[in-house]
């Protein structure tokens, strides 16, 4: 199992860290790519090597897509390669997983027309906006979709995501 | 399976809330005590309820000890309540987690002599003077045992911690 994250400065540090620890404790790999190659802060001052530059993703190469939120999903959600990198996830029917503002990212990648979703309260106006049913749960699973609130959420999100791990791609 | 926590403010973030999700994920229940009940703040900022005192917990409920790491392990190594907890799990062969400064604890607590441990590279010094047999490696295993030296070892650490924990009491 491969999983890919898409973040910046400015991620939620326990929504990027616990489940990349989370990943690695299972034996997946894990790449976090960024619009540049270079170490990312997060808002509680966390860092953490993003390895691979958006533009430089070939996401065929994996298996499953992680959105942690924060401040950094609403940099992410501005790169055109980075959409792309959501679309293809979407398109090809392989789990998404966004937490909080991670979403976001899904907003502008058009594809969340229809889906079941929640996330960060403030975000849900935009979310409905776009077309999301929007539900205030702890996790919502539509489909390969897996979103979830907040970093407080995360047991539940977790459980759902390793669900979906779990299951040959 | 019941998970006690013992930590204060000061405590290493991640090293408590990653596995504190991870636990609640596995559908564990957690309980974390501390000096006296209160929000406690961590070295990043992040905020958590203690909802024990040391002084009211009762060992024979729970089935492993989890202590993590950062200044709040100074902290609980001075208050005899927290150390006289740490020996009822060591004496009953008990699970028991320490990562980063959490092995201060066990130190403090008189328990260490003999045992194959690791630690925050800092505290190897202290830990050799207990009689303890230092190694500088992810995670060390000895018995129900188990430490971890830092955050980001948290996969490896966490992959033992969750071996014991499926084992039945």
């Amino acid at each position: 199992m491969k999983i890919l994250i898409l973040s910046s400065d400015g991620f939620e540090d326990l929504e990027l860290l616990a489940p990349y620890y989370r990943f690695e404790e299972e034996g997946f790999t894990v790449d976090i790519a960024s619009k540049k190659r270079e170490k990312i802060k997060g808002k509680h001052d966390y860092e953490v090597a993003a390895t691979k530059s958006f533009d430089e993703v070939n996401p065929e190469g994996y298996d499953m897509l992680f959105l942690p939120g924060g401040k950094a999903a609403t940099r992410v959600r501005k790169e055109d390669a980075a959409l792309q990198l959501a679309r293809h996830f979407i398109e090809k029917g392989k789990p998404v997983a966004a937490i909080c503002h991670g979403p976001q990212i899904l907003i502008s990648a058009g594809v969340v027309s229809g889906k079941r979703m929640t996330c960060w309260p403030e975000v849900s106006r935009e979310l409905k906006e776009a077309g999301a049913v929007y539900e205030d749960k702890e996790v919502v699973v539509d489909g390969n979709l897996i979103t979830s609130r907040k970093a407080d959420d995360l047991p539940f999100f977790m459980r759902e995501v390793m669900k979906k791990a779990r299951v040959p791609v």
